[in-house]
Order: C-alpha cells, then structure tokens, then sequence
C-alpha cells in the first residue's frame, strides 16, 4: 500500500501546485493487524443513542439517518466474533464538575441539560438505565469481562483519561474508531489518536452528530475524517475487513 | 456573563430535550483580561498564504475571500498597539519526518508536496522566502524580540510542541485564536486549548481552509469552532475588543 | 521575591561555573493566592497509609517517623478551614488492568498484590474499608461536597487522567503537594504539573515512600523535590501559610 | 520472561504484605526487538558533558566518575553498528524563554547561568561549539541522517516536544535510555514515557548528575531507575544485548 501511495505523491509533486485543487486527496488506508489492532467506541451512552436520551432532538435524526444504532452493533458483534480487543471512552460529568468556571459552547449545553451526569465517582446510584448508562442492547459486549472501559473523558478527546495508556499496555497502534457524537467527541479522539501516533480508520456510518442552526455536526465531520484520518469505511467494510484479517 | 448564559440553561431545561432541536446553541463568550489573554497565530507561513506557497492551489480561494492575510495582519496590529502577548505555533518538517512509516491522509498530501520543509533544525539554509518562512508582512510583528514562537508542532495541534507551557509561564489562560489553516492546525490547537483548561475565542474570519472534492475544510472548521470555542468572532469585533480591553 | 532570586542568580553568573558546586539552589518560593491556590493529595489511600494496607511492610516505617497521616490531615484541615480547593487524585487498578502485556517493576509489584484493586469502575461492590478506599479518618474532608476528586490515574502521574484541566476549570495555578508515595506518584505528580506550567510547593513530610534493599524512596524524593519544586514546606510551614494566604 | 515475573509475583502474594519489606523488587526486563528497539539520548551537549560546560562544577565528578562520556560513545557506536534507531532530545533556550514569571529552583538556576542559551530558533549564530551543541565526539553519530533529533524539551522531560510521536511514527514502543542529567531530563524522559506505554531499559552509568549540598542527583535517580524503569542495565550490558538482539 505504502508504494502506491508513492506514485500518487510522487505524480502530484510532478504536477504541481498549480493543479492541487483538482486533485483527490490520498488515502494512506489502514492494513488490520491481529494483535495491534483494536475496535474503539465513544459514548456508547444512552443520552446520544436512546430517544429517551437528553440529546436525542438534536441528534436523533443523525443517528437514525445512518443507522448508527445498527452499525455500531454490527461492529461490536465482528470485534467479539474476531477476537479482536474492544475499548469503550465513555462521558460522565460529576456534581463537582458543575462547578467549572468557564466553558465552551456545547460544554455549557451538556452541563445545562445535565447530559451524562452521575450522581458520583464512587457510587452507581441511580445509574442503571441513565442518560449515562449504556444502551441496553451494547451491554452484552461492553460487560463481557474483556472489554477494556477507560475513564471517562471530561471535554471531547482523552487527553483527559486513561485511553492512550490502555491501548499500547495491550500493544495496539490501529484503531478502527466509531461512536457519538461525530464532530465532538468521535472527530476529537480521531485528532488525539493521531497526535498520538496511532492509525485511525473512522467508520463514517457508525457515527452521528448534531444538527442544529448554527450547523450540521455530522457533515462537518465527514469532511474532516477524510482529511486527517488514515482512512474511511463504511460499517460494511469494517465488518468485511475485519472478518478478512488475518 | 456567566449569570446570562445560567439564564438561557436554565430556559433549556426548562423547555427539554423535545424542543432542543429548536435552541440556538449558548454563547458563553470571552472576556479579555490584560494579562491574561494572548494572541495566537497558527502556521503563518508562506505555503498558506502566499500565491507562491504549495497549497495555494487548494486554499487560495478560501484565503481570498476571507480577506484572511489582511485580518491576520489586523490583528497582529491590534495587539501590538495594546502590548497583549502574542505566539505563534509554527509548522515546520524536518529530512527525517520523512521517514515516517504512516500518515493520515493530509499529512501525506503535505509530505509528498514538500510542505513546510526545511533542510534542518540546526540550519537555516534556504529557509529565508522558503514555504516555510513567515509571511513577509508579518515579520515585522513575529521579529520583534518580544513574541513567543513556540516550536513548531509535526501533526496539526500543539500536543507535539511546547506552546501550552509557554502560554502557561507567561500567565495566559484565555486565548484568541486565527491563522491556518482552519480545519487542521486551527481547529486542533482550539481542541486541545479547550482540553488544556484554556478559554478560546476564535477569529472566524481570519483563517481559511483547502476546498477540495473531498470537502469545503473552511465551512466544516465554522460549524465546529461554533459548537466548541467559548466564542467566536469576526476581525472586526476582536480588534475593537482588543482595542477596548482594561 | 522574583527580584531576589535574579539578584542571587546574578550573583551566581558572575561567580561563574567554578564555583557552582559550592552553591546553594536558588529556592523561588510559592506565593499563595487565594482563588489560585489548591490543596492536592495523591493516594489518600488505606494500601498506603493504614497498617492494614498491602504495602505497609515496605512504607510503615517512613510513614510513621514523618507522621504522614497526621500531617496530611492537618493541610486538609487547614485548607478547608480557609476554604482553599481540595483535590484528590487517587490510583485504582481494575480487572482489565491486569492484562497489561508490560510493567515497570513497581507497576508490577502492585499488581502482584492487588494494590488498588477495584471490582470494576462500575461496582463499588467490596470497595468500603478496602485498600482502595480512603484513610477514614479523611472521609470528612474528602466526601464533604466540594472536594474534587479526579479519575483513577493509572501509572504514577497525571497525565492518564483529568486533574490538570480540573484544576484549570478552577483557576488554579499554584498547588501544594502532599500524599504518597513521595519517590512515585506524589513526585510524578509534582514533575507533571511543573510541565504544565503550574507552580508547586511540595510538603516534604506530608508524604513517604517505600523503603527497599534497593534504595529509600523517600530519600529519593526529598532532593528531587528541592531540585524541581518551585519550593518545599513542611507540614508546620505549609499550614501557617494556608492560614495566613491573603 | 513474563513466566518468571509471574512466578515471583504468586511468591510475593503468597508471602503477603508482611514480609514485603524484605523482597527484592521484580525486575521485569526488556527484550529487544528489531524495529520496535530505539537508542534515546537526553542532552548530549556541551553544557552537562564538556569541562567548558557551565554545569561542570557540579556534574563534572558524576560525569568522570561514571565514565558518561565514553559510556553514551559506546552506546551511540552499538546502535549505529547494529542498524538500531537513535533519538536525540535535547535542551535549548530563546531569548524569549528568559520572560518566563516563575521557574522551579533548577529551572531557575539554568536560566540564571545561560545553560543551553541559543540566540533564537531560527538562527545558529553562535550556535557551534557552544554550550548548546552536541558534545564533539558525539557529531558523527548525531549528524549522520539518519538520527531523529526531535524538538527540543522546555523543562525536563518529553511533554514540551515531539520525541513520543517521532518514536511511535517509527513503530517504536521499547527504548534505552541513557543522557544527562540522571534525575532531572533522563528521570523525566522515563517517566513520561512510562506514562505513555512504552518499555524502557536505563542505563545507569551513561548519564550523571550533580552533586550539591542540597543532595546527590545520580543516587536520587539509581533509586527512581530501578523503582520504575521496565529494567535497568549497565553500559556494558546494554551493548552486550544490542549486539546480540536478533
């Protein structure tokens, strides 16, 4: 893959500046290595994912659009079918964190509609089948005893948990990236992981996002997967892929 | 401020999630503290933003349109006249970063261009009018012994340079943020200020993107730095507020 | 104070590198500012600090002779009593935790005896009065509302989870150190946050360490402290300084 | 090897926390792997290595004892003979580092005697054979093309550069470290990258440090090596296994 990648730089380079714009961008593509590679799934969580949850008027349309619900399943049931390990980065807010003292636009959002909120670190009171809880149907794989559930992150990436750390503790420098929401918390692992120096392959239809009247999240998101990410599956191709590895 | 954007939460909560499709997201603003707040530049070099550069081809429209050398150059003007501190995180790549084994798709795009490149860190031959020198309007501003360039970041946000201590030591925790390009470098270093506990006011006007057929990067940046930055503004209303500020 | 360090560093430059060994550190100090200033205790833990802990064989003796629980519990006294912000940075492993593929010895020493084992982060089954569960004597402090407690980190430092930005979601920009061990996570903590451009005073009998056939941890720490502090307390010092913060 | 760890660990249970103090730390060991192994030097530049360097007074008896110089050669000259990856992360200062408001006592102490001063980032003027440069036995092997000579640190450990991405671009996750100085930039190196997830092996005499009244830098560090590194070798040891990796 890498030699291809060559010519098409090696052939842009030749052209020039002068035709970039018309050029496609490369896509560098993700080989899938048993053993360092790893299924990664953000905010598996009610409040995005059930139309019980808070978010849902602002991203039920998204998630219903693209079948997210279904993707991330089927990504889900491939990783376990595989072997493949399978990391979840939730999103919980504690009563402290109510008391920040300055916040970004959907951070003050998610505070004022209490999204993700548990009543404390050490205690699951009033957790099960919360906002904050997983949807029901993930739950069979999440508790299995071998996925790995890092802290949860407090703004949109996991500079603020333990992600990082438990994915090179079990070798893994690939990921294949889903979950919510796209252009917040998904597209923010994504830009971290690179930074990171890991693989990203996102799977643009095992995502959503909101779409409100200053702008539609998810379209937002696409165009930037495609920039900065490695690669873009579809959840058919992952599956395909992931089921082909060897 | 902070009693107004209570106000509007606790309308939205009040109406629910039924109606949140409805709501404009909140606005929570950036008050600019003397002292406390610094101007940041992102990559303001040639490959950006001279009809010379390497990417003109793609961001050349975006960078018209926007006006955006001519509002960078405001800004940089605005906080000068009123000693505000200003940094810029450059974008440099060095002989051996081209021996990386992986890349997500842009940074191949940049590599097999030539981008940024210099012939070393201990050498600046051939770096004077290079891609990867400064725009020549605004030397005047980045050389004048006082503004902090950090070291140049390899990825597209500060996690790979020393810009967030050097904000740090300097006292700084609110930020206003413009340069290239929008969606990758710009929109990574507001990402990982907001992860840093930075207040980030982005200037919408004074960055630009690549359009491509992949995507329109400048219109995915603004919908995010809307759902992410604790504000944003224009030129216009960031130079009458830095002018205003006590 | 920032002049007196520059006159005694101006000294020292005209004295020359000759005579550098024959120098003391320069001591810069901490100055506290009240709003800016926070309390931080690492590992108020029992598998640290009550006899009954896993680890008391190898750190009671250290304990006992600094009289670290007492004097931990007199900085929290003291900061609640001045209403200075607590924070608390625990360390808990989970199951999944011990399918790391690598450790560092005392990694592996601790997951050898179930130090800070947890159930999951999901149960607090079994947790009440475990090694994991705080001193009891802190509870009250701990548990009073306003203390924030940050995500488990899972190594020695900060830096796998959400201390930093919840200490700059505060305003905080100077900590006070104490808490164990001082060689491990207490002087991982202090190098991290001085990376991050915080200021720290360490409370050098505020904290111990283990003591092994290998070396004394907690030897170890006292000169890394005085080297890479802004400043080191004691415990008596510390608290007149909390009391007399204006 | 993971067998034997284990081993020892189940012993170490078995005996409980009560004999824990007599036990001898595990030692987990590193294996070298082609092509995942890295050779990674901290400030190998005149300042902490030559008796020009402002350091000396107070490192130059660690250094000579230790035989550092010669051991980091023999290190350098093992990796390059065997194809193995060098990193360099080195230590400079701007002009613009000297605005910083506050410093910890070594921070303060590098700045108040010019140590790693360079004019500017963008300019070598001055910059040969001054205190900033490369010791000048070691120029063969650092300015060969193939060395990475990442950004350079700010404090003392990897935070403030790029060196993690500039390894993990190359598919390294193991690396031995060796450089200056013991327990500040090398202690920091290994710490930060322990956090990161990688494994490594220190060399304990191919680095130094100082010596002053406040306490012995290179002890400290021996500790901390051997509390928290993966493994810890000698020189000769270290080359031994370079030699004999396959």
């Amino acid at each position: 893959m890498k030699s291809r990648i060559t010519l098409a730089m090696i052939l842009l380079t030749s052209i020039g500046f002068a035709n970039l714009s018309a050029a496609a961008l490369p896509d560098p593509g993700v080989t899938i290595v048993p053993g360092r590679t790893a299924l990664l799934i953000t905010d598996p969580q009610n409040d995005f994912l059930s139309p019980e949850g808070v978010a849902w008027g602002v991203v039920g349309k998204s998630v219903t659009d693209n079948h997210t619900v279904e993707n991330i399943d089927a990504l889900f049931k491939a990783a376990k079918a595989n072997d493949m390990p399978v990391f979840i980065s939730p999103h919980y807010y504690y009563p402290t964190d109510h008391g920040w003292q300055f916040e970004g636009a959907l951070e003050a959002l998610m505070h004022a509609i209490g999204m993700f909120d548990r009543e404390g670190a050490l205690t699951v009171k009033g957790f099960e089948g919360s906002g904050a809880d997983w949807l029901a149907q993930y739950k069979k794989y999440i508790n299995d005893g071998e996925t790995v559930v890092s802290n949860p992150h407090k703004v949109y990436g996991p500079e603020t948990n333990d992600l990082v750390l438990q994915l090179r503790k079990r070798g893994i420098d690939k990921v294949i990236l889903g979950g919510m929401s796209a252009n917040l918390c998904t597209e923010s692992h994504m830009r971290e992981l690179i930074e990171q120096g890991f693989e990203v392959a996102v799977v643009s239809d095992a995502t959503a996002a909101a779409i409100v009247e200053e702008g539609n999240g998810y379209e937002s998101a696409l165009v930037n997967f495609r920039f900065i990410a490695n690669t873009v599956w579809t959840t058919a191709e992952a599956v395909k892929k992931i089921n082909n590895a060897e």
